[in-house]
């Protein structure tokens, strides 16, 4: 394994996280909160002067495989977990490290939980970080750090691979610098055409951007004790509930519009049964908890908001869902697994793999009744790979033991197995609200250190997608 | 498809079934319960003369094959839930047909889920007919028909397959029908055998039989509101804590053990790691409780007997389980989903599917590292077959989806999710209790009608291991 290559990008990555802490630093410039500048200043400086040394001279062999892809990528993402914890820790705003930690792992991978019982009582420079992690974590760093980039390295693909989301990941262009910049320019104009529309609804210019910097990397951190119910506004829920969605999609697709090619946008199955899954979803729950709203359009608004906000991991709440039927609080849970399109912010397990594995279920009850006909697994038209059938398979299964594992570790924890699951349920598919204690209105402090640092794990997990974590522990062995 | 056939072996099976309520007569007779002999009697006489008919000419085609073997098995064990139900519903003790028909389903499927709340109100007769239906249901009916059957078809192996549970079935010897009399000879005498030990510690004859029966087939149904703990006794807990873990080993093993071929019996990985998980869990439970309990003898006691009891899957409780912290309640639901072996009469997902599964889950890791790295899945140190390996991934993806859409079914129930969820997942693994309202101290009676129809299915689709049943529906189609 080329550690020299590995560290080199690490520092790349963190330059990137150390210069990003200039827009709090502004920010408490601008609402003259003196005090928490310096929390971000330090580790800021100490963070650069690492990262330059580090980077100072590039290997010479620059050789990055697969291997080195997947444990850059993670080691990263606990390094800039780690760092980005700072600052909520020296200004004191949170002063236990781990809470601090989990808070920004939990922003980083767009999870959206909190251990914060009242987040309106933070300086608006630590509120700015935590929603600017959302932003930074949702695309990713590393692809930010491939976008700026002038190396044209086709093996840069490997990382890309690492840290995108979803069972395959294609270039749009063939150089994958110029697919990095793409990729970001269609999630700042995303982001900005939010922000444009939030204050187009009177909401004030710091609130418009924290939101849609939230809702564009889907996490789901508010600056209001009740999130986006603060506003009590349908057209301020209407324009996040619409933009999450947005940011839900595979962003392939808005490449394909922005060159025209409908057709292939058109053609795009996951995006198509995505919205199918939005729709159908809608509706039936608008007709279950009909009975306990006012009206329809109450029960729609409600309905709709809050089926964005879950299936696209967002983790936003307009209503208190724990007063629900049971049956839609189960459909809200059967919609965090599913999650969003591979290639885009959202998190869960992503609808193509679902549909993947749907369809390999399919046709295994086909091969049972006839063993000879040789049926195989399509999407959009054409024949799914083996290597990527076997591969989603084998994801849900990972998962599955992983989040076995989990609940039985924060079962130690003093929670109930209902709780505990929906913790780890809720911090592996990163939305960030879960059901009974840790529900929408509720909060994650409760849980010791160790149950924190469990979760932490996962929502890298989830967001990551397993493997590029597995593969730092197991790196060790096989270098 | 074959249909002449499919009825031909329904009517053989219903045969078995008619004649075995000739036992619950018997023992109305020596009981002298006179008004319930009328109640197994009617039922017994109009499926005698229907299974007659319809078997009086064997079709000159008889052929079967997978479609076929599946097909009928299904339908078999629908038909014979439906009239097993009868002699509950004419005595008047569970008035209810669907109460009545998912007890009997609760009994064929050895899960032990009761809709009884007080047990001990019951006839006789009737508790040993739900016992019985354990012991029959256990090695499965068509096993029986096929192990009195005097034909020497190979393509019975196709039936065998259907009601035999694990990723894999084999042959002991080359005619299926020596195989099945084997299987028979060695189940009746291990029952018979926990009789003799439960009788040496001074339990009555009808409950020593009724206890065996029940846990020769791991059910779990007993004549005693509080189970097992009526006795009060460590011996009679011991004795049926050792033979449930017997009944949930692959029945080969004795096989090999009888024929003197020990080296093939401690081959058997399965069998280790089934063992194996025993102590472990047993092990760590014991830790965990033992501030709940007076001593460590206590203490070993309780978590040997639940663990046994979870994970063959029989369901018998000598503790309140509810009482236990947290962590231990939620290994305990882990040992369900894993369940015991293959070609056993327990149920779950079965060890080696698991073991196949996680074997799978590495390969997958070490593939990722090296992609051209050959890594195959190895069970007794044989390469298992790609079709195996890959059946039993797919085995649990469809496992899962099943559970999800119950899950779903049962929350338009007016129980909590987890209570929901609590009893699919209970049903689906043949345990016969879940956690909150329907632990070991509760019962199913709450339900409504639709949900116990969904939990009948979810009972049959965990025995029969979800193909026979899903084949049931899609055969008019590919017929």
């Amino acid at each position: 394994m080329n550690y020299k290559m590995i560290f080199y990008i690490m520092g790349q990555i963190l330059k990137v996280v150390a210069l990003c802490m200039l827009l709090p630093i502004l920010v408490g410039f601008i609402y003259h909160e003196h005090h928490v500048l310096i929390s971000f200043a330090i580790p800021m400086l100490i963070t650069l002067v690492i990262a330059f040394a580090v980077t100072i001279k590039k290997p010479k062999n620059n050789a990055v495989f697969s291997m080195e892809g997947f444990v850059s990528v993670a080691a990263s993402w606990i390094t800039m977990s780690a760092i980005g914890a700072l600052p909520f820790v020296i200004s004191g705003e949170i002063p236990n490290y781990f809470d601090a930690l989990f808070e920004t792992v939990s922003g980083f991978t767009t999870t959206g939980a909190t251990i914060m019982g009242d987040v309106e009582s933070m300086s608006r420079s630590c509120l700015f970080w935590r929603a600017f992690t959302h932003w930074l974590g949702g695309m990713g760093v590393l692809m930010f750090v491939l976008a700026i980039m002038s190396s044209n390295d086709s093996r840069t693909m490997h990382m890309m691979r690492a840290e995108c989301a979803g069972p395959n990941v294609g270039r749009l262009v063939s150089k994958s610098n110029m697919t990095a910049r793409i990729l970001y320019i269609i999630y700042i104009s995303l982001t900005l055409l939010e922000t444009g529309f939030l204050l187009l609804g009177g909401v004030p210019l710091y609130d418009a951007i924290i939101h849609s910097c939230s809702s564009a990397g889907t996490g789901g951190f508010s600056i209001w004790n009740n999130s986006i119910a603060h506003y009590n506004s349908l057209y301020v829920e209407m324009v996040i509930a619409v933009f999450i969605i947005l940011f839900g999609v595979n962003f392939n697709l808005y490449y394909y519009i922005f060159i025209k090619k409908y057709a292939l946008a058109y053609k795009n199955e996951e995006v198509r049964t995505y919205f199918c899954i939005i729709i159908a979803a809608t509706a039936i729950i608008t007709v279950n908890i009909l009975h306990t709203c006012d009206n329809v359009g109450e029960a729609l608004r409600h309905s709709f908001f809050m089926v964005a906000s879950t299936i696209t991991s967002a983790g936003f709440s307009n209503t208190d869902t724990g007063q629900w039927p049971v049956f839609s609080q189960a459909l809200l849970l059967v919609l965090m697994f599913i999650g969003s399109c591979a290639g885009s912010t959202g998190g869960g397990m992503k609808v193509s793999r679902i549909m993947i594995i749907v369809k390999t279920g399919i046709r295994e009850l086909k091969y049972i009744v006839s063993p000879r006909a040789v049926a195989t697994v399509k999407m959009d038209g054409k024949p799914v790979e083996n290597d990527v059938v076997r591969g989603a398979s084998n994801y849900l299964i990972l998962f599955i033991m992983l989040m076995a594992v989990s609940i039985l570790l924060v079962c130690l924890d003093k929670f109930s197995i209902e709780e505990s699951a929906s913790a780890v349920i809720t911090c592996m598919n990163n939305i960030g609200f879960g059901v009974g204690r840790f529900s929408p209105s509720g909060n994650l402090g409760g849980l010791n250190s160790f149950s924190k640092v469990v979760l932490c794990f996962d929502m890298l997990l989830g967001r990551l997608e397993i493997y590029p974590l597995i593969m730092l522990f197991a790196a060790r062995k096989s270098a």
